[in-house]
C-alpha cells in the first residue's frame, strides 16, 4: 500500500539535496544508498517522505503508534487587530511544515530542545487536517467539498463532546513510541499561542517486527480487523480528490475519525460461536464463515439448511461495500486507557479512514451498520470528527494548505 | 543483564514439557531449538521463563512497553465468612501464576475469551508484588523485611494518593503494546471479584529494533536514562533477597514505583550548557561532563579554574553511589499521558528500582537528591509506593508466594 522506500527516498533526496541532509548520524535505510556500519542501525533510521503530491500518514503502511490530536484556535488568537483567523492558521500550517519536513526525516525541528529525540524518526510521519467549520469559514469560497461535514449523529451513537470536533487536527504515527511523543510536544508547544489541544486519542497496533508473516492487526476484541482494505492502485480512484476540486484540494482527501468503545466484559459472555455469527469471520483466521482464509472473498449468497452462512445483520455482511463506490481506506488504531471510575476497562478502536467522498463511501456503510450490524451491543461511537486533508508540500519552500488559504 | 535466551529456554522446557507446549503456533527464537519455516516469525514469538529461583521483569532486558498496576482488595473480599483476608491473596497469586505461565509462553489463559491475542508473547514478563501494609498484615509473623514500608514524604515531593500505594502490583512488560493489553485484560478481570485496580500507569521505552546499537534509553527530557546500572554478576549482592530472610523470600527483590512528573515547559526554557550542568552529563552522548563516552566512569574530582566540573548539585553527582551497598537496579519507563485542564503537557518518568535493602541502597541517594539535586526544580515526585516481591516460581505446581502466604 506503501510507495516503495526505495522511491520515497530517491524523491526525497531529490528535495533536500541528498543523505547529507539527515541529521544525527540517522542512515538511510536497506532500501536506500547509502549505509554505513559505523553509525546506528534498527528501523529508527527509516524515513517515510515527506514532500510529494500528498500528505503521509495515509497510504503509508500503517506504523505501531499513533497519536491523533486535536486542536482548538485560541480564542484570542483567532481574529485580532494584528490578523485574521485565516493568517493564524497560515501561521500555524507553517511551523507544522517547517517542523513536519524536519522531524520526518530524523532532524530536530527548529529550536528543537530535545534534539537526540529527533534522531530516529521510525517512518514517522505528520499528517494534517482542517475541521470542516474552520474550513467553512477561512476556505475559499465555494470550495469545501460537498461531503465535508460532520457526520449525522447516529441513533446508536453517544457521542461526547470531548472526544468529537476540532479545528486542525495532527495524526502523528511512527514505529517508535519516543518518536511520536517527542513530535507531539514540538508540535503542539510551537502553536501554543494560536490553538490548544481540544483532545488527544493516543493508539497502537502490533510492534514492527512482532510478525514478520504480515497478518493483518487484530482489534483488542480478538478480531482480524481491516481485511477488506485498499490497495494501491484504488488510491486515485478512492482516496485522493482531483478533477473539480480547488487546487489546494488535489492530491488531498477526507478524514473520518471515530471514536469506538468496545463493551468487552458482555462481549466476553459469549461463546464462540456466537462471537463469530456476529463478526461473520471466524476468530483464529480472519476468514469470513464461507471461506478458509482471511483474504477470501465473503459469499453471502451461501446457504445452509435455507440459512445464510454469513448472517445478514453480521458486521461483514453490512460493512461490505455493495460496488465499488462504497471502498474506502481504513486505518484504524486500538485504545486501551486506564479505566474511569466504576469502568472495568476502557478499551475501543480509533477508528480513522480516509476517503475523497464521504456521502458516497462512507455513509451508505455506515447507515447499514448504525441500523442492524449484530456487533452495536457490543460497540459504541463515543467520538466523531470530519476534516479535509490538504494535498501534500511539494516543494520545499511551500507549506501545507498554502494554495487554500495562503 | 538478562540471562541469555538459550539457558532460559532451556530450563523452561523441562520444566514444561518442551516445546509442544508452545499454542497457537509460536515457535522458539532464534535461540531456541525449534523453527519452522511455515508458522509466523518475528520477534512476538520470543519467550522469557517464567519458572525459576527469580520472578520475570527484573533481571529480563527492558521490554518496550510496561504496564504497571497497583489494586486493592475489594472491602467485600477481604475477608468473610468463608475465607480469610491471606486466603484471598493466595486465590488471587494462585489464578495470576496460572494465567502468567501460560500467558508468558504464547498460550491463552485458561478460559482465555481473546485467545489470539496471546499467541505473541513478545518477552512478556509478568511480575507480583505485595503493598507493605498488606504483607504485614497476612505475611509470616516478622517475615518482612526491616526496610519494606513506605517511603518517607520527603519535602521535594507533591505525592498523590492515586498514584500511591496498592495492596498488590503486576509489572507487565512485552515488547508488543498489544500484548501487554490483552495480559492485563485477563489478569484483571480474572481477579475482580478480590480486588480492583488502584491506579495503573503506561509506560514505554524505544521500540525493539529501532535501535541495533544497544544505546541507553533516553528519557523525554532528552538525557540518556540508567547509565549507571546493575550487571548480571552484581544481582546476587545487591537485587535477590537471601541469607536469614523467609524461605518465601528468598530470591525475591523488594520495588520502588515512584512517579516523577517532568516539568518540560520551563525545563526548555534553560540553554543547553544549563541543562548540562544540572544533570551532570552531556546531551548528546550521555558522557560525564568530564569524560567523552557515555560509559566512561564520572570523575568528581576534576576541577576547572578551581570549580568542579561536574558541579556537586548535579543530578549524576548526587545519584552516583557512594560505595557498593548504594547501587540498585532501576528500570525506568518514559509516561506521555493527555495533558489536564491547564496543563500543557504531562510527561514524566516511571522510576521503578528492585533492590533487596531499600534503606541501604535506595534511601541514602535519595535523601541526597531530595535536599540538593539541581534537577529538582524541573522533576516532582507525584506518587511512590514499595512492594515486596516474591521469589520465583520453582515448579509448575507451585504458585506466587505460596511459602509466604500458602
Amino acid at each position: 500500500m506503501a510507495e516503495p522506500s526505495r522511491l520515497a527516498v530517491n524523491r526525497r533526496r531529490l528535495l533536500t539535496g541528498g543523505a547529507a541532509a539527515l541529521a544525527g548520524g540517522a542512515v538511510l535505510n536497506q532500501s536506500g544508498a547509502a549505509h554505513s556500519a559505523t553509525v546506528q542501525s534498527g528501523f529508527g533510521v527509516d524515513v517515510e517522505p515527506f514532500h510529494g503530491p500528498h500528505q503521509g500518514g495515509i497510504a503509508t503502511a500503517p506504523q505501531s503508534h499513533g497519536l491523533f490530536v486535536a486542536f482548538d484556535l485560541n480564542e484570542g488568537a483567532k481574529a485580532d487587530a494584528r490578523r485574521t483567523e485565516r493568517e493564524t492558521v497560515a501561521a500555524i500550517l507553517r511551523l507544522w511544515t517547517a517542523d513536519a519536513a524536519r522531524l520526518t526525516r530524523g532532524a530536530p525541528a527548529l529550536a528543537d530542545t530535545e534534539p537526540e529525540l529527533a534522531t530516529r524518526p521510525a517512518r514517522l510521519t505528520i499528517t494534517v487536517g482542517l475541521g470542516v467549520e474552520l474550513f467553512d469559514r477561512i476556505g475559499p469560497a465555494g470550495s469545501r467539498p460537498r461531503s465535508a461535514r460532520e457526520l449525522p449523529v447516529f441513533d446508536v451513537d453517544r457521542l461526547e463532546d470531548r472526544w468529537s470536533g476540532g479545528d486542525l487536527v495532527l495524526q502523528i504515527c511512527a514505529d517508535d513510541p519516543v518518536t511520536v511523543a517527542h513530535a507531539n510536544r514540538v508540535l503542539t508547544k510551537n502553536v501554543r499561542s494560536m490553538a490548544t489541544p481540544r483532545w488527544r486519542q493516543a493508539g497502537f497496533r502490533n510492534a514492527r517486527g512482532a510478525d514478520a508473516s504480515g497478518t493483518t492487526m487484530r482489534n483488542l476484541m480478538g478480531q482480524v480487523d481491516g481485511t477488506a482494505n485498499l490497495t494501491a492502485a484504488d488510491f486515485d480512484d478512492l482516496v485522493w480528490m482531483s478533477g473539480p476540486v480547488h487546487p489546494g484540494l488535489a492530491g488531498g482527501t477526507l478524514m473520518v475519525i471515530r471514536r469506538i468503545a468496545m463493551h468487552l466484559d458482555t462481549w466476553d459472555e459469549l461463546d464462540r460461536q456466537s462471537k463469530e455469527f456476529t463478526v461473520g469471520r471466524t476468530l483464529d483466521s480472519g476468514a469470513p464463515l464461507t471461506g478458509s482464509r482471511e483474504a477470501d472473498e465473503p459469499d453471502f449468497s451461501l446457504m445452509h439448511n435455507g440459512i445464510p452462512v454469513i448472517p445478514q445483520n453480521s458486521h461483514v455482511a453490512l460493512a461490505h461495500h455493495r460496488g465499488t463506490r462504497e471502498r474506502f481506506l481504513r486505518r484504524p488504531y486500538n485504545y486501551d486507557d486506564p479505566p474511569g471510575p466504576g469502568q472495568a476497562s476502557n478499551t475501543g478502536l480509533i477508528f480513522a479512514t480516509f476517503q475523497r467522498d464521504i456521502d458516497e463511501q462512507f455513509l451508505p456503510v455506515q447507515r447499514r451498520l448504525a441500523k442492524f450490524d449484530a456487533l452495536n451491543q457490543w460497540t459504541t461511537a463515543i467520538g466523531s470528527s470530519v476534516f479535509v486533508v490538504p494535498g501534500g508540500v511539494r516543494t520545499p519552500d511551500g507549506y501545507l494548505g498554502q494554495e487554500l488559504i495562503g
